[in-house]
């Protein structure tokens, strides 16, 4: 009974009779990374069966969840768009989520269930916990996890990720250089998200480790324009869909 | 086109040429945590379609990825059970791979497709890596990412991995009491994994750092027989499947 935010609520100590009995259920639903086959079955028919979803577009471009999902949203279904600026500081996209929140109030106030796309899983680096943190003390939700980038990259790339009692670390691409150093120095298996415009950096990093012949880079796994190359064969211009897996075993591979 | 294991290839420089044209297909297929709703789209079509399957059981127990994939295998399908020994040596379980690979092997050789059943993510601690390593150079490999243990306990908990540039750090929980206090210190987010027997032992970490009040215990996760509770509540004897989460943000859900 936690995936529908309760343990939250216990933490806060809200008390359970706080939840509107008769709205709507949340669901932030993942969609995994990118091709459609890799939704999972709850995936699919919570969105095949949905009134109500909910997506965020960055800096009013196309929403990569929705593409995801495009071909099985029913027609006819309402969709609350959250256009979330891509500025430094954190004000307008907190009012972005602050509007698309209160929008999605409305929908469960009126008994409706509202499904909430999110690329890859919803809890891992992902914008739906702006909006679990605006709505889970209030109302039911319940986070459906997805197939991960990491895992996809790791897949596509033919490279375990982690075994027996190794350690995986996560270390976001915007990190300053010196903080990715010290992070990657000491860490066994690595994965670098959010690449994009800090690939050079990062590549600077690794290299200086001595670690480049290590390194895989992936861009927009599973999808047709994917991908795939050791990181020294890395182009020179990232997208934001770009990941680097590292392993330190004595073959990357086992 | 790396998924089926052509960097690996090149890496090791092992020529395209040595990988039989003819055979089948290995499939390396992630099932998600437990609940058989949380499969991907693509698990499900392999799976009901598939001639041979294959599955490591542990010390002669049931597989527990079997039992996610049950009510969707087709009759008659041919099953390569890997009876995997739990030893502390690890001669014996590379004996059973050994042995598992060379049917899988002669399968291939057949032409037929092998699809190899995985909990979670195949490659996520995963001892698919163990017939990867064996397979990969001379036949197509095909890895199918899956939902992990990680997310799902996540959702379930109601508690975001990870956010913005946070870095998250998964740990096993075997690891020796110094080495697990040592990185859960200079963490982030933790994800402590395989956690069974090695309960107390982490318990008292996380209560020397001063962070049981952050932390979540999670078993079973997606499954009917699920526990989610904060870390001080948890149960004295936890089951192999069971995890940690730990956040060190100021809110534990932001
Ligand atoms: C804001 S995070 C979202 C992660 C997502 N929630 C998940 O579970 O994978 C965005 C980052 O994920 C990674 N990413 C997402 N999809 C990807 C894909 N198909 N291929 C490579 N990297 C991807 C990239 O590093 C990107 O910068
Ligand atoms: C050998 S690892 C396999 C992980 C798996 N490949 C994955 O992607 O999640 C086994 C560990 O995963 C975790 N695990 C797997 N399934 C779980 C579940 N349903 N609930 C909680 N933990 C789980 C436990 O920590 C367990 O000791």
């Amino acid at each position: 009974m936690a995936g529908d935010g309760s343990l939250r609520r216990e933490y806060l100590g809200i008390d359970e009779s706080g939840v509107r009995a008769m709205s709507g259920v949340l669901y932030g639903v993942g969609l995994g990374p990118g091709d459609p086959e890799l939704m999972t079955l709850r995936a699919h028919r919570l969105i095949a069966g949905a009134e109500v979803l909910a997506y965020p577009s960055l800096a009013g471009g196309a929403s990569f969840a929705r593409s995801i999902a495009a071909g099985i949203i029913p027609e006819g279904a309402r969709e609350i768009v959250m256009d979330v600026p891509m500025t430094p500081e954190r004000a307008p996209a907190q009012a972005a989520y602050d509007k698309g929140a209160a929008e999605i109030a409305d929908a469960l106030e009126q008994g409706q269930d509202v499904v909430c796309l999110c690329e890859g899983d919803p809890f891992f680096y992902g914008s739906f916990m702006y909006l679990f943190a605006r709505l889970s003390t209030r109302y039911r939700v319940e986070v459906v996890p997805g197939v991960t980038s990491v895992t996809t990259c790791a897949a596509r790339a033919g490279m375990p990720l982690a075994a027996r009692n190794e350690r995986l670390t996560v270390l976001p691409g915007p990190l300053p250089e010196a903080e990715l150093r010290a992070r990657i120095d000491g860490a066994e298996s690595v994965v670098i998200m959010k690449v994009g415009r800090h690939l050079a950096k990062i590549r600077g990093v690794i290299e200086e480790l001595g670690l480049t012949g290590r390194a895989v880079y992936v861009e927009r796994a599973s999808l047709p324009e994917e991908v795939v190359c050791p990181l020294a064969e890395a182009p020179q211009v990232a997208p934001y869909f770009s990941m680097i897996l590292l392993t330190k075993g004595a073959d990357p591979w086992l």
